[in-house]
């Protein structure tokens, strides 16, 4: 059984499965399936033809994740847009806006008041702290974290493989520190770390790690402030 | 009230709202969904699982457009692939091409026989002139200008914030004049003019002002033609 | 009429067009679209809000594809993600993964135990070989071959058209030979042949040809091992 409160504005062909729980004066877009063991706290928007509390399969080439009815979280207040897909197994804080079309996977936690952009996609295992800002079309990879207030501008692009799926999985996304800005369309490798404060310019390859309170830029990314 | 003539063909589960005026011969596919105020023309096309006509909103972090009950408005003989997003306030011109799940935001004008490329994204307060071409997985940021016949490569970038999110709003795309062709991947920044007629080679970084007629590549961009 | 057998198992308001053929033991999920012509294998899994079985049509500036009535073939045993989009005339093997958000075009296949990722696009008239992985919002062009066990990154970008739209079509992708590996964020521009068992570096910019076995890397790619 499902509880779908008198408050709830559900738009036309909504698919809500058992085991779902559903805030004070929620709304929901047309055609949006909410999937079993999805719980949607007080005041929530989510848009039309988003796919809500998908539990993680893959291929027998993709990890899996060993635990199964996992549950996706969704905090008060939060805004979710159109033509989403959120994994279970996630938990979104409170006041995130996730933008039309962006995807995020499982065992990723957005703390409040995070921005999580257009057409992002956010991988499996990753953090993202209060306040941060992931621009449209940004690819956040897997096994990443992003500390509180940090900005990656759009179309950043990160990677988490270093051997390109040649060995065994030892994946390791980057560590980007509080406050960090990442600009336009710039790469970051595997493992490396960004320094608090720290700004990368656009189009930057980000080879290794950068300290506190600097500005680097070019291919591969040096110091230049 | 909506008008929905005779000659429409829609498809199983179209969502349909109030005060939406359909021209003659138009086809709509699957699951799509055509929120209140939107207009469409004559002999237009649209693909299945599409949301159409959304008012603008956002989180309290972003900015808002001030005008309410705003009407998307798609001219005669315009073709909208599948699992496409458009807001309300923007305007398609004739024969326009937007391909399957792109994104087009609000107070946007797209004039005739221009194509959005597939998976591409379109900001708010943009522009885009006559005949121009934004291909696959582009990012035309907000407040950007596209003249006509403009080319837009696979996967180019655009900002249009030069604080990253540290000051108050100031925002202002490139402004791209008539005929110019960006390279695929390539990154402009804010505020930048790329001139008449002007190529900018794939992966270049545009950091100032290109003159027309030239040809320009590499990080940052300089003049090579 | 449509082949629909007791096994599978279809999510609320599935629509299934005429002359749709479902093998045993199929998975579809919530308002998901199978256009007529579709042939899917045993064992396959599809999501929810997908479109399989696009006919091409595409703007008067676009090539058209010449056939019409083409079919969508999927083998048995393959998984296609939520919110997909595939066309008709496309073929894709035993065991193939297609992530969510993923759009395939018209004229593709793609061989057994191939992965296309979350969100990228694979365009029409494209060559996938065996084991290979694209990996998240991936662009791969038109006209492109990849040989088996090839591996783009993550947010690499390829084009076709050297002359950006300002000639007659002749368009040709990138060759890119068994064992490539292209890093994150890299641009291949249009004709080039990567070697076997070559490494293109992140971010790199590839404007010619690259041998067998070497490691290339900056703008534009030299080889550097």
């Amino acid at each position: 059984m499902s509880n779908i409160p008198q408050s709830a504005k559900l738009g036309q062909h909504v698919v809500i499965e058992e085991n779902v729980n559903i805030g004070k004066n929620v709304v929901i877009g047309h055609h949006t399936t909410i999937l079993a063991g999805t719980k949607i706290g007080d005041h929530v928007t989510i848009g039309s033809q988003c796919v809500l509390g998908i539990q993680p399969g893959g291929s027998a080439r993709m990890r899996k994740t060993s635990k199964r009815d996992m549950e996706l979280v969704i905090e008060e207040g939060s805004r979710i847009g159109h033509v989403t897909s959120i994994y279970a197994g996630t938990k979104l804080g409170k006041n995130v806006f996730v933008g039309d079309h962006a995807s995020i996977r499982e065992n990723v936690s957005v703390e409040e008041e995070s921005v999580v952009g257009r057409a992002s996609i956010v991988e499996l295992n990753t953090k993202i702290g209060k306040g941060c800002t992931i621009q449209t079309l940004a690819y956040v990879t897997g096994d990443t974290t992003l500390e509180d207030d940090v900005f990656i501008g759009p179309c950043v692009s990160m990677s988490n493989d270093k051997y390109m799926g040649a060995q065994a999985f030892s994946l390791n996304g980057p560590y980007i520190k509080q406050g960090a800005k990442i600009g336009n369309n710039a790469s970051l490798l595997p493992g490396i770390t960004i320094g608090q404060n720290t700004i990368i310019g656009a189009g930057a390859v980000v080879t290794k790690d950068m300290e506190d309170n600097i500005t680097a830029a070019g291919i591969p990314a040096r110091k230049i402030k």
